[in-house]
């Protein structure tokens, strides 16, 4: 019972939420003992209703309006220090806003691109595919980008909050591409900078799916990679059908 | 002090730990009133010492031997889920155990070679350089790795945890490697998996710094990386009191 209500309690006022405890009473075996008390808290932490230690039924009134009046006069939401406590991490099921379009540096990527979106991050197909010429596998044809919402320019430009979500985005895309693209390996690159060959002003990183031997001078992947920028504006282009299409593929792999 | 004591009394419970949390009281301004009622708080959430509101002292005993049993009979901190609630960041200031060998796949680096570690990464220079045939700038000859603590071999390997932290921590050994190698840009790459060039069965990042034009062929720079794997036993080993010399100078940046 010590920590029973106390901690409940807090749960409410940090929370902002009401809480509704449920528990248990009596001796379950040698060792453990409870001792009900379960009860429902309002979410400035008082106390409105509480069940004595046996069988029995407690009902209290939830008031919605007490919910927003508490959130609007104590903001704590805002208040969060991803920073320095680590960044809760959601396990976002792909909410792809069908009518956003995202900005990726001076470009805008519409949504149909867009396959994965955290809360910090999101990926997308490319506009250029790896040319087939340099592959041996035909369908290995294509790499995925993986780019922080906020259009920072470097790396070092993001927050830890925004580092942590992206890379663990980075992650489940990998699995993603892997997985669906039949690849064996991967190569995952960032040009950092202007003078690493980054010349679209976002944060990036190049996913690209990688089969034995797929390619007989593995140095040309990275030319491959090293010359999207530049020409992304060029021939090669695939077709908005095509890139739609291939993101719908991938989604999948997040529902 | 509604929420004053509840809360105390959940951060003792949660860390374990005595609180003792110093209160103010009186009117501050027209919007502000405070309550006083600093207050010492035994880490099983029990209030063992309270001020009055006003200007007052309370006193109360330490039991060292509390804490210990406490934290025995209820294990907390082995409890922690980072695979969901993310990972606690610690600004690790660098303390390498200055007798360990690092495990960096089948290789063993010497702590000598390793200038920063977190809680679960750690960053070393490298053995090779990059060849200074292909770089205009001489001073810029070398690259760094940054690595998991754990080996495992792919990144998708790694727990929500491991790449949460590898990756602040390549985030910060970037601006440290940028900084002092004088460079403008970065290239970062992961040779994820054998059909990408991973010989080195650990995941890794290669961190490069780079400067305007100081590669003529920017794709030389990915030949160098991808090749750095295969002859790591080869010709152009640096020795180690140069290594050594190298780790030393980026330890600063960490300090």
């Amino acid at each position: 019972m010590a920590h029973w209500e106390v901690l409940l309690r807090s749960r409410a006022i940090e929370t902002q939420c009401y809480v509704v405890a449920a528990a248990q009473f009596g001796k379950h075996n040698s060792k453990r003992v409870s001792y009900g008390h379960s009860m429902v808290i309002d979410p400035w932490g008082a106390v409105i209703a509480q069940c004595s230690d046996g069988v029995d039924v407690c009902f209290a009134e939830i008031n919605l309006n007490m919910i927003k009046k508490i959130r609007d006069e104590m903001p704590i939401m805002r208040h969060r220090r991803p920073d320095l406590y680590g960044f809760l991490q959601s396990y976002n099921k792909g909410n792809i806003d069908d009518t956003y379009h995202y900005q990726f540096g001076q470009h805008s990527i519409g949504c149909g691109q867009v396959f994965y979106k955290t809360a910090l991050s999101f990926a997308f197909v490319n506009i250029k595919p790896v040319l087939p010429a340099i592959l041996h596998f035909l369908e290995l044809q294509t790499y995925v980008l993986v780019s922080s919402l906020r259009p920072a320019k470097r790396f070092s430009d993001l927050t830890s909050a925004e580092v942590a979500d992206l890379s663990l985005c980075v992650q489940r895309v990998c699995r993603a591409v892997e997985a669906h693209f039949k690849g064996t390996s991967l190569t995952i690159a960032v040009q950092d900078g202007p003078d690493s060959g980054q010349t679209v002003e976002h944060v990036h990183f190049h996913i690209l799916p990688r089969k034995p031997a797929d390619i007989p001078n593995n140095d040309d992947v990275y030319r491959e990679l090293a010359t999207h920028d530049q020409d992304i504006q060029a021939i090669n282009r695939r077709s908005e059908e095509e890139m739609n299409r291939e993101a719908a593929e991938l989604r999948h792999y997040f529902l």
